[in-house]
């Protein structure tokens, strides 16, 4: 059916090019170079898929498609070229992830359903698309993931997928399906950054760091 | 043989229970909230053996056990809930860990024995079953993994595979194999947590910080 | 053509000495045990042909190959014993990386090509052979990876990655385009580190924590 292939294509280069930039404005915090930016990027948009894809046991995706990389290579440049002008380049940072975060989350999910794997499956491996290339990008650059933070995250994309899921199991048509989970994903994680939604934190006390701790 | 199965599930559920545990430990230093909590377990419980997996070629055993990520998940909400009244996490960490850490080298080092690798592949992928998902779980949160103190523990992890690898090429029952390699695991671990052995650091002198590190 | 194997088994041997050389003088500036020194020098040598093999799909080369993992643990316990006469022993760090790092981006690229790869795609293999192992070496022992610093690196393998590829399309002879691109990635390098060449990096401002950073 071409008219979802079509969909599923905007939507995947969409995903990478908004991973890419928040990857490349975490560089921008870190001050790195050009070709930091690119790096970041790229782990970013790319992180998650290839962890789905090696689990799925299939070809990693961006390895054949030159152009998905060259698009995230170059809005990392032109991050690099224009963040100044940005003033709040956090609230971007947070927005264009959870952007990328909710099109990943039902993409994966989608991914996986079409590799044969159980529903149960797609939502983990879904919610794993949606967040560990974001993770990775955090890990890399010394930040704690945003994932691990209190506000709600990985709970928004594993309710997109499940909802893509539960949509195409009751045979809804798949392309309206998609665009349901990912508004939910992208709702609940729009309102928790709007309105300071979180989770109530673990709260007795903090850990010491580890004894002899070099 | 039956029975061989049984033994074998009811050692990674209580492996995976215990690294759960410690993955939701390392959380509540952190402070995170439930599904921070979650995560850090899963990533605990599930990360050694997926790597062990992925090297193997085979399919990754949790995406197929809805059972095994629920109870991961389960025992991380009961830290969640419960572990303020533990008078001493950090000990209570590092004991669930050591557990974990026992039965997961001798259970990676089986996998890759069943799935015909060489002793010497299984005695290195049993190490890295038993040391990945801490590890992983460390770097997440931004500690130095323990893998890497002073304390004995990669070594502990070695020693319990290479004495199940050997026992079971010199043609011991497999069960009795398994239960003498992770008795190993844990005596050694246990020993270099009760007595503080360690092997001795490198000293000279620390590494200044990287020149221009940003 | 033998002369040809026995080259890449020399220089992949060479590579993976050097790169355990760089990753034990790391453990060296953590003052890590023994252990930590073998296995920090392992995942530098071999965690990035371990990235290049899985995304390949084709079995992990270190596996089968006990002799380059020993190899990889008599450098990482010389140098536990060494370090402590050599002057500058973050120099040296950089230059015995810089050598793996030249040697690998072509080993890498040079897999791929004989695995049925794209050109495209063994370039970017080819870059992720030589700075996947550091970059993990970097993280796990909590510096920012030495790839997103501001001198020229990553540049650097992608240089000789495509160098070596272009080469072979080009129909030169193999063992002689392997030389070139190795040449050019450790020239390029080299440069780098000898006359501080660096990109601009981007300025404006670094970023804030992330608020409520725990």
């Amino acid at each position: 059916m071409p008219a979802l292939a079509v969909l599923l294509e905007v939507l995947n280069w969409t995903g990478a090019a908004t991973f890419a930039a928040s990857g490349a404005l975490v560089a921008s915090r870190k001050q790195m170079d050009p070709v930091g930016f690119v790096l970041i990027a790229a782990t970013t948009a790319f992180g998650g898929g290839t962890v789905r894809d090696l689990l799925l046991g299939r070809p990693v995706a961006w390895l054949g498609t030159p152009g998905l990389v060259l698009l995230a290579a170059l809005v990392a440049l032109l991050v690099f070229f224009t963040a100044h002008r940005v003033e709040r380049r956090f609230a971007l940072l947070l927005w264009a992830d959870a952007v990328g975060m909710a099109l990943f989350a039902v993409l994966g999910a989608e991914a996986a359903l079409a590799e044969g794997a159980s529903p149960w499956a797609a939502i983990l491996l879904g919610m794993m698309t949606a967040t560990f290339g974001g993770a990775l990008r955090d890990v890399i650059c010394g930040e704690l993931p945003l994932i691990l933070r209190k506000e709600i995250y990985a709970t928004a994309a594993a309710a997109g997928a499940a909802l893509f899921v539960a949509l195409t199991q009751a045979g809804l048509e798949r392309g309206a399906a998609i665009l349901a989970g990912m508004g939910l994903a992208f709702a609940i994680r729009a309102a928790a950054l709007r309105w300071g939604w979180s989770l109530p934190a673990y709260k007795p006390r903090p850990g010491r760091d580890y004894p002899n701790h070099p």
